[in-house]
């Protein structure tokens, strides 16, 4: 029986919307621990949430993995439980938030649509489905209740699935794109070590950079310390993503970039 | 003896007040358990405190419910300990913050002042009675406290109660006040589906607003799905307020509304 | 064995970071508690992070302290775990972050240098320490390791410190440092009730304030409710810290200042 339910939305704290959907879980299992993942993501960026959920599960206790960020709620998505090859159980909306995660955990199992009234609050509201649907259905996964008892099973592969977007490494140039803008201002970019060293870029080169019209340089390297103050750097960040960043300030700001936007580095720099 | 502790405040999360007074009540308490409802209102807004109070109580497990809205601290506000019909407890200044939840869940019984210094800290500083006063009597509470051994009873017709702003329903149009505006943006007013229905506003039907001078058409739906993107919906909220939403936007940003607020539903628009 | 982790970091609350190191400690040590004191530091200010650790652990049940306001990651600086002379243990890097609190409650009994392989993450990044050196060596402290397994010994006099503001207290002019800004737009500076009596200044007495080249009146008041909506008030705060305030209003908005920055009292005013 998991004793964990960990909890990613994009909620935000300033509402009572996390507070409430704990308050359903702890009246349904009141020995469940609730782990905040986050809540402080953009609101409706599905595609934000499921790269930070499959960042941050490696780390988190087995359990039931409750994620919702759901600007199609009250439509026709399909809400969902998953389970995973590890036995890790999934709760969310069908718009692919779930699958990155399920798929770096060991693949997704089995799946089934939350069609059970009886996991469910009683009265079912068209907007907040989190409260209403989706935290029930978390506690009674952590209470033990099966998920083939929340509803009937579907195909894995039908399952809604997210595009990821893809870089093109050139022969002078990386076409990237900025999958995360953090608090300190660091830009995760969609690239790994492998993609810089099959461009031959390593710890100390410079590179040229070109974002929204304007052009850049930074200079590869392992840490931050490793940069003066100020400097632009290209690094590999705790999630292995090759990322920006500078050193004691803001690169985000620095480069004005947003996720999604596309980021071109230029190998033939002097 | 109760388990939880809700708490809801002012007190944001970039400082430690609400981390201080978690320890408060852990060093009291240590087996109690807190639900955060949410310390994201803005400062000093009792009203708004309330509501959310009011609104997300329903979903929280039977406990001790601390709220602490408080601009009036260090005056002669009373500090109160209250006891609804079901057993719930309340603690939180007697400035009408605690007064909506209470009588939507069966009544308040009883009421104390918190005058016993034996259930607050050493010493109580003028300014922060979240932690010195309210949070020590809250864990008490949850030990197993009487409310009465807390300090003398008051007459709950003698509390403190706010003015809840009432709409105006006329022939052809509607005189509402926005109540909250949350982080995505929705606007909640003091209106419910029976204003509407009376008004004769079903599902579809599309009217005009009014709100800071401008004019603005919205149409009647019962979720964000049923609209297209970027339009104006009015619909029945999760929390069954009336709230003006725009599909994948920011009503409060279109309508540049803020709580408090007037804003007009006319009927005849075409 | 501790069974309380209080947690302070600049992590905020956007990013998985808090999050994720809760797993962390949770994999770990599944029985032991987290409390959060705050996460809303601003990014890389040490000092503010000290000074709030030092005011909020009186508070905090004994236990494990952890705090993470970390620039220098990756560089050369030091990781730590550090006992008190009452048997608290602190978790944190070498950048004096942690020495006010662990001087204020006792003073520095041992310091040990986080060094064992054992008591990490399999694999440390060089820039997130927070999860991957920090939080798994604060759960194996809380499951009762000792902190000598964790490392060498260190001398705690040879342990990184801060420089603390110091105020110049004349005949009739103070010279002090804001130290910090809060929520409400409080702002605490580096003086003491003792300043302030030194100087004669008493409850009532107007002063007069120089900041940023801008002159302003306050008046010393015990608190709040003692001064009119929009007054600036001086007064000794709940951390006991001198501040200045405004009723109902934010005094860091009025006086447009932030941390660091200097601030003279004047008492020479009619």
């Amino acid at each position: 029986m998991p004793r964990f339910i960990t909890f990613l939305t994009d909620f935000g704290l300033r509402d009572d919307f996390v507070g409430t959907c704990h308050g359903v879980m702890k009246r349904i299992a009141p020995d469940v621990e609730i782990i905040d993942i986050t809540h402080g993501l953009e609101p409706g960026r599905v595609l934000q949430g499921a790269l930070v959920l499959a960042n941050a599960l490696p780390y988190m206790p087995v359990g039931v993995h409750l994620a919702v960020v759901d600007p199609g709620v009250g439509g026709s998505r399909r809400a969902l439980a998953l389970r995973d090859a590890d036995g890790r159980l999934y709760v969310g909306p069908d718009n692919g938030l779930l699958v990155p995660a399920a798929e770096r955990l060991g693949g997704i199992a089995e799946a089934y649509e939350l069609a059970n009234p009886a996991y469910a609050l009683e009265s079912v509201s068209r907007t907040f489905h989190g409260r209403d649907l989706f935290s029930p259905a978390a506690a009674h996964l952590a209470l033990g209740v099966e998920p083939s008892e929340l509803g009937p099973p579907l195909d894995p592969d039908a399952l809604a699935r997210l595009d990821l977007p893809e870089p093109e490494v050139g022969s002078n140039r990386i076409r990237a794109t900025v999958l995360y803008v953090d608090r300190f201002g660091n830009v995760a970019l969609n690239l790994t070590r492998e993609h810089l060293e099959q461009a031959d870029i390593v710890p100390g080169k410079q590179v040229e950079l070109e974002a929204g019209g304007e052009r850049y340089f930074a200079v590869a390297a392992r840490t931050f310390a490793d940069a003066r103050s100020g400097d632009l750097i290209l690094y590999e960040d705790a999630y292995r993503n090759v990322a920006l960043a500078v050193n004691r300030g803001d690169a985000g700001a620095v480069l004005r970039v947003r996720p999604g936007q596309e980021l071109r580095i230029r190998l033939d720099a002097p």
